[in-house]
């Protein structure tokens, strides 16, 4: 994607300047425009060209960022929120400059409510630190999008991974969140109740928000128990289509499966050069269940007869930790192993997400598509959901393998809202996939600007982001 | 609740007349206007008085929707959408007058996809309809709030019930919606796939908005396989806290209970009486199991011991299709039970949700008022959501007895409230409970009131609900 493809967000010179003198003067220190603090937060796990902010503010509590949202409000400059910056489609990118807030000091646990199965926290805790904090009360908190975010930036862009199947994604595991909107009113979304019928539903709102509408300054999260076991396994198929029909019999008859991951022949020849494994490097799928230790081994056993049926396996599981281990290593690592097949090469990583029922044909045609595209582009996916990634590699100085990448990237969003399905299920929209929010959600499009305009009517809260002129 | 206490809604009276004779013109007899079609639409299962709307249209389809909306909107009339008249908060009553929608003949199963366990269905098909239509297929719609309720209706109150526990509310078990906005535009809020990060979440928007943003004319919900096995039974307790502490450590070793309901003392004398049974006379939690044959075994005697902690039980539990059926017979039958105690009586049912440390603590305060309250009262609840309802049986001829009763409504919403949760679960804000929700929410209330705005600017949709004053 070239810079030229982007929103175009106009700057506002003066307002910067004015803002950035504010800003300074306040917070000292903690306000900082080195080019290469400025630059390292614009980069992303990302292919799209870095786009820095002006100035990167380190804030610590929920009344800082009030404090300088108010300032950028009053002479109308952009803010970018900040977690790690692991997201993948641009969303820290500053097109307009302005001011990044990054949350890294916003990192408490601020309560564990271990009865109610929630806990609250600051934005820049990330999904490990958390469970690090959890370790002693038999609780954990299950999302994980592979890359170790902060809980804000997986609230923003409502970020799901391998367990979703079974836990959910950000969209069910926020019970209420703290943002700081265009204005630098401090909203606070829902109470701590499991369920509410209260009125508009401005947690789900603010969960994929992507930073548009507000910045979040706090979650109330759910918990989970930790299971008493968990068993898990690799089990190949002769088809993909054979691997898909396993994962549509295994939901439907309700097998509580916590992980369903799908890697193609590619993938798994990837992994096991990377991992020095010995994989079958056909079609396989990852499994995980959770549950008593003779409900881990009735799910297994039923998983594998399902394989079994659709000329799949062995199914060989274990509930031995270090196996399992080992084997979510290999999975996680897919990302590494994917690079590693191609030095030097940069990673596209794009996802979408289908009906079930057209999984199989979406990746076989996928396939299909990489086999003409002549760079490698190994697939993986959370196929419970019907969602799946392509890593295309692909270098960077070569424009027209830059070109034919992007290409293929359009081919594929378009295929499944085809499909009847999404041009991305959990990396979110940011600046790589505005061109095809419309050709998914058509009016649709026009009722989300109409809530931009109402809450940010300045167009200031992460502006050129997933909506193509907002004010428009 | 007195007219005079409701919000006005100043009737537009020119308006009115110039819409309806347009209406009249093009839908004819499915446009009605008699005392008794009115006045029937005004009805719903509440003590609230009936403000009746001054005509109501039967549409076959989306595009009749549409065309009325149109009409309605260049008018500046008030409409209010209608399902099965079940609501308990007033959500179907016309303080303005103008058009009721009744979504009757909108009842088409569209589609059922098993593959993807999901279903697109027309808003006036009602749960039981739904279930019947895919009786062959091994799936079924789990959400249950007591009432054979229309779907449109369900999505539109965010309702849930019995089994919310195990499958979740309507806001996670509808996967996309069609809605027409006040504008007359249709607009369909997501695609078919299970999960998705592009936009802003306008299904969740549309869950629970009550009719103030848009009219649902479809909706793709999530089914699921009919368990292989269900198991279930009623424990007795000593005490509410006892009954509590069990639900707590039950969902906190993930025991993946599908129904786990509460009921007072007074609760359980109310059955009994009604339906000629002899469950013991205490608090007593009502439970059901899913899985296979195994799973609903290990789960009934992991219950059965979390009880005995507690000094709970004996907890008989079966597997016998027909004593299950006669034991949520019995439980649902739970409202008939509570207006038998008092004949002649109206039922005033009222909902809130805490979060479950705060439950036992909750709910003896309350039996504690509603022992002063001198009117029968008694508690079930969805507890393991930290769900209850109150059901008080007043007479509506004595005015004392009435305004007692709201004033024990206040303050059970505010005590729900102060312990971190809200003053409606599942029955949502209607007419009945728009004074508490500035309480709850705060200024996230301006929030809701900006996005009605930006959607509805001229107030038509459903006015005089869940937000006062939505235009200041």
């Amino acid at each position: 994607m070239a810079l030229s493809d982007l929103e175009a967000v106009a700057r506002n010179e003066e307002g910067i300047a004015a803002a950035l003198g504010v800003l300074k003067q306040r917070f000292g220190e903690r306000l900082q425009s080195g080019a290469s603090v400025r630059e390292q937060h614009a980069h992303t796990t990302t292919y799209i060209p870095g786009q820095p902010p002006d100035a990167v503010l380190f804030p610590d509590t929920q009344e800082e960022v009030q404090e300088a949202v108010r300032v950028c409000a009053e002479h109308r400059v952009p803010i970018v929120p900040y977690g790690t910056g692991t997201s993948l489609e641009g969303h820290v990118n500053a097109p307009g400059g302005g001011l990044s807030i990054d949350t890294t000091r916003m990192n408490r646990v601020l309560a564990v409510h271990a009865e109610d199965l929630d806990c609250t926290v600051e934005p820049g805790v990330t999904r490990d630190d958390l469970n690090h904090h959890l370790r002693d009360t038999g609780l954990f908190f299950p999302i994980d999008p592979g890359a170790n975010a902060s809980l804000g930036g997986m609230a923003a862009t409502r970020a799901s991974g391998t367990n979703a199947v079974r836990y959910g994604t950000m969209r069910e595991n926020v019970l209420s969140l703290t943002a700081v909107m265009a204005d630098g009113r401090a909203v606070t979304t829902a109470r701590r109740a499991r369920k509410s019928s209260a009125g508009y539903d401005l947690t789900r709102l603010m969960v994929g928000s992507e930073g548009t509408l507000g910045i979040i300054t706090a979650m109330t999260l759910r918990l989970y128990g930790i299971p008493q076991a968990i068993a898990g396994g690799v089990c190949p198929f002769p088809s993909v289509e054979a691997a898909c029909q396993a994962v549509i019999m295994t939901i439907q008859m309700g097998i509580p499966v916590a992980r369903i991951e799908f890697i193609n022949a590619l993938g798994m020849r990837s992994i096991n050069a990377y991992s020095k494994l010995d994989y079958p490097e056909g079609p396989c799928l990852f499994l995980e269940f959770h549950g008593t230790d003779a409900g881990v081994q009735e799910q297994s056993q039923m998983f594998g007869e399902i394989a079994a049926e659709f000329d799949g396996g062995p199914f060989r599981w274990t509930s031995v930790a270090e196996e399992r281990t080992k084997l979510w290593k290999a999975r996680h690592d897919a990302y590494w192993a994917g690079l590693a097949m191609r030095p030097g090469a940069k990673a596209l990583s794009t996802d979408v997400c289908v009906p079930i029922s057209r999984l199989a044909e979406c990746i076989v045609e996928t396939e299909a598509d990489i086999a003409e595209l002549g760079m490698p582009a190994p697939i993986v996916g959370h196929v419970g959901d019907g969602n799946f990634h392509v890593l295309v590699l692909m270098d960077m100085e070569d424009a027209d393998e830059v070109a034919r990448a992007e290409a293929f990237v359009a081919r594929l969003n378009m295929r499944a809202i085809a499909m009847d399905g999404t041009c991305t299920g959990e990396h979110g929209i940011g600046q790589g996939k505005m061109r095809f929010l419309g050709s998914e959600i058509g009016p649709g499009v026009d009722v989300m600007r109409a809530i931009k305009r109402a809450l940010d009517p300045h167009n200031i809260m992460n502006p050129g982001k997933m909506l193509v002129t907002p004010g428009g």
